[in-house]
């Protein structure tokens, strides 16, 4: 997700729920670090058949990197092997006369080639520039060791030398990266597949996730670094076939929980330091997902304790999207950013968020069950009466899609998320799939959130063949991209789409583009 | 003194006394530390009668910095109130929603107005713009603090708000500075003086030394914040009339000491940090200061031990500037910069050096004296022959000036340094002096350190008038252009005068600057 904010609400009132949040920061995890070093020189070329147009092409071994002697001007690129989320030092010594005036140097960290290639002052998208990892630091005594005091999300480092005196020069030294995660990769369950490509496509997902994996699930190490709702979802199902480090998913829950705002609802998101603080960010269909994280977490430990304790939050956000149902039973549309659903300019959300709804309900009924609540009578009404307003306002029996709004939009999104709702019969569901991808309506999904729900509804409506070739094309164009985690976008007709004006600001190892790792092991594809 | 280094001795062998450099360790001062805060809110001004055509003016009560809130692009210039040396800390709330993205700061410090004004990108001189006071740093959790790492020399400091995002600005409190000295101004001895104007010139002096005394006695806080000889040799005798920190002097005399090179030569600066080193700038005038400067030490605190241990350093700087002695007896010409005198293009400096060589020639046979060493008679010989060869060779009794060099030029500097040696008879050297004042020549002093030597040699030929209104014309004239500490340069027909190629880079509070509180009061002015 990110931290596009067009619908927020004017004051929210927060109400703590103290012990929730005590239980939540009993669950903090330790971080796991290890050294890392650069394992190449590189430079950065122009080439039209890569990614954002510039390819990193070896430079020099790294052992070179102590002899090189940089001037005012001159400037390395370290190659750091693979993504890094950590903390950078390097050594410096001065060659020449002594350092009689400070060293001033430019940092700049890149997910991605074109980070090191395009000067970030040519940044003019309409996400703060402050997310472009790039510092400008004097050292005034060398020799010197530096170390950086913030955390970068980076394959390659740019280090100029923006400045030294007519009488010295420069060599680095001891460049490393003290890598931090609190996923354990020793603990990964074992997977083996015949298909190499699956086995990469599952390896840079555990990646992924290992690298949002901090203090709380990220939705980017890179940019936002904040645990959004929508991403948590994926990243646990993601986890619970992977890490099973479920004490994180917990922690999350646990979080977002401890500050509703006073009619109960979640945030979209939160804010972790200085203080836990609920961002004033709310998202019809993100608050529904905490009710599903919850049930997913329930259905992959049995952890009963916290399903009875988080269950009272889980059925107000199930409540509070049914008082969204008009006259017809339909949730009410609205112009504004009022539900996610995907990155599109164009897309009305009315359709995919009902089935949103739908799939929310399925489960919550379970939910109430599981906790012997009485609730649950009232939801498989309430969940009938969503399923027929569904078919009563939103099917179009004449083009055999759910439309969307008052355009009647027909979107891959609603198809989809009708899918996994399974509104209709598992044959008419199947039929709805195969037409959506015979007819490609032109409102398509654009980022690899989106990507995942379609893959997911073609494997819950049985068409796996289709999944996986999806699977493979999307995913597996990234990685003859050259990704070595997976990205926050990806449009494979259009290389440099990014929805803030610039693919220097988007992020290269995004939560919610790390579950082919899911969907390869859960499905048994 | 500056960086420049045109002249450097290709490979300098340091001999390390290492006993001299424990006795300097053991004398390393405590800072004494105090907090100041901002006393106003300025705006700076284009005013083609201030000072670099910039003037501070008051803006708002520093009251409102807290209530001001700042976006993307704004900025607010905190004024200190007087020229502070130190570490700045300050703490930051965020305004609006919560912050969803770092923020971008620029920080500026600037000693004067046009630092405030001029972008310090437009800087292109030939030394290194890393002495230009300036961070762009990001800060990740707010509310937070931020505190400085590096010690800033400025009384003025701008903070530019270079991006948030759009849902929060920022506001700013508790800014502060943590002052650094090592001068205790409790202990200056008292000053009192009927005319106003020399008191003052007396308080900025005092201000000047405070600010430049550190670890050890600096020539500029701002730049190049280091041990040079010629700074130091004032320092001290502003010192002496003043903080009495003896001990700082003699710190410096054991450093510089502490790291000859294998003739015996000590260099004309010193690194401190991260370890003692001499710089390979040797210079003939500065090499003698040593000598002067021990002699001077010797005057003021009759520290005998000191003396004798540091005697033989003293003797073997003169020995060495009597190897250079052409078959004239004269001091030998070079075009590169082997002997500093002042900072000016077409400044000749063999008569000049010359005259340095037989003021210390003068002092050393005190010192030879005072230590009982034979070598006395043999320094009266070289002195006498010095003198003898300065009157053959360098004096035009035409002109009645002495003339330097093959063009046998005619420089306020040579004349200046010869009446210090007191080569005439006292009143031929007064005739020299008011010859001088009324002829001008065209090769005139550039900077404070010479206006310095042409007040002091005023004061010696008995021209007590004469010195006092040029103190007060020149010293305050940088006063009505709005010092609070003594400038590294001041041309009153040149307000934008660098050698530096811009007057961003100048250091506006410069040891060689402070000796008006020893004029004033050693010849009781």
């Amino acid at each position: 997700m990110s931290d596009q904010a067009k619908f927020q609400a004017a004051q929210a009132t927060i109400v703590r729920n103290e012990r929730f949040i005590r239980i939540a920061d009993g669950l903090k995890p330790e971080l796991i670090s290890e050294e890392v070093e650069p394992t190449q020189l590189v430079k950065v070329e122009a080439d039209e058949t890569a990614m954002h147009g510039w390819r990193a092409v070896r430079d020099a071994e790294i052992e070179w990197l102590g002899s090189r002697e940089l001037g005012k001007g001159q400037s390395v690129i370290a190659d750091f092997g693979d993504h890094r989320v950590g903390y950078v030092s390097f050594e410096i010594k001065p060659v020449g006369s002594p350092p009689d005036a400070p060293l001033k140097l430019r940092l700049t960290f890149g997910e991605m080639p074109v980070e090191m290639a395009v000067p970030f002052s040519s940044y003019d998208g309409w996400i703060s520039s402050s997310w472009l990892q790039e510092e400008t630091i004097f050292v005034d005594v060398l020799p010197g060791k530096v170390s950086l005091p913030r955390r970068y999300s980076f394959r390659y480092m740019k280090i100029e030398v923006l400045d030294t005196s007519p009488k010295y020069r420069v060599s680095f030294f001891n460049l490393k990266c003290a890598t931090v995660t609190s996923a354990d990769r020793t603990s990964v369950i074992p997977f083996a597949h015949a298909d190499p490509l699956l086995r990469d496509i599952d390896r840079v997902s555990v990646k992924t996730l290992e690298d949002c994996m901090q203090d709380v699930f990220e939705d980017g190490p890179k940019r936002d670094r904040r645990l959004w709702l929508g991403d948590l979802r994926l990243q646990a199902l993601a986890n619970y076939a992977t890490f099973r480090t479920d004490a994180l998913v917990k922690r999350c829950l646990y979080l977002f929980a401890g500050v509703p705002d006073d009619r109960g609802q979640v945030s979209a998101n939160l804010f972790i330091a200085p203080e836990l603080i609920a961002d004033d960010t709310y998202l019809f269909d993100y608050s529904l997902f905490f009710t599903v994280t919850l049930y997913d977490y329930y259905d992959a430990t049995d952890d009963a304790d916290t399903l009875t304790d988080l269950w009272p939050t889980a059925r107000r956000q199930v409540e509070l999207a049914l008082e969204r149902l008009d006259e017809r039973g339909v949730v009410r549309d609205e112009p504004t950013w009022w539900s996610f659903i995907d990155w599109h300019e164009s897309l009305n959300k009315q359709a995919p968020s009902h089935a949103v709804l739908i799939y929310a309900l399925r489960r919550t009924i379970r939910l109430a069950e599981a906790v012997g609540c009485a609730s649950a009578e009232e939801f498989e009404r309430r969940l009938a009466d969503a399923e027929r307003a569904a078919m009563e306002s939103l099917w179009d029996s004449e083009q055999s899609f759910f439309v969307s709004g008052e355009g009647r939009q027909v979107s891959w999104a609603a198809q989809i998320w009708m899918a996994l709702a399974e509104v209709l019969p598992p044959d008419e569901n199947r039929a709805l799939m195969q037409r959506l991808l015979s007819a490609k309506p032109d409102i398509a999904p654009t980022t690899p959130y989106m990507y995942h729900h379609l893959v997911e509804a073609l494997l819950v409506v049985g068409l796996k063949d289709e999944a996986v070739h999806l699977m493979k094309r999307y995913w597996g164009g990234m990685l003859k991209n050259g990704a070595d985690t997976f990205w926050e976008l990806y449009d494979p007709g259009n290389p440099d789409f990014s929805p803030y004006g610039s693919p220097l600001i988007n992020s290269y190892c995004h939560a919610w583009s790390c579950t082919p790792t899911y969907l390869i092991r859960h499905y048994g594809l």
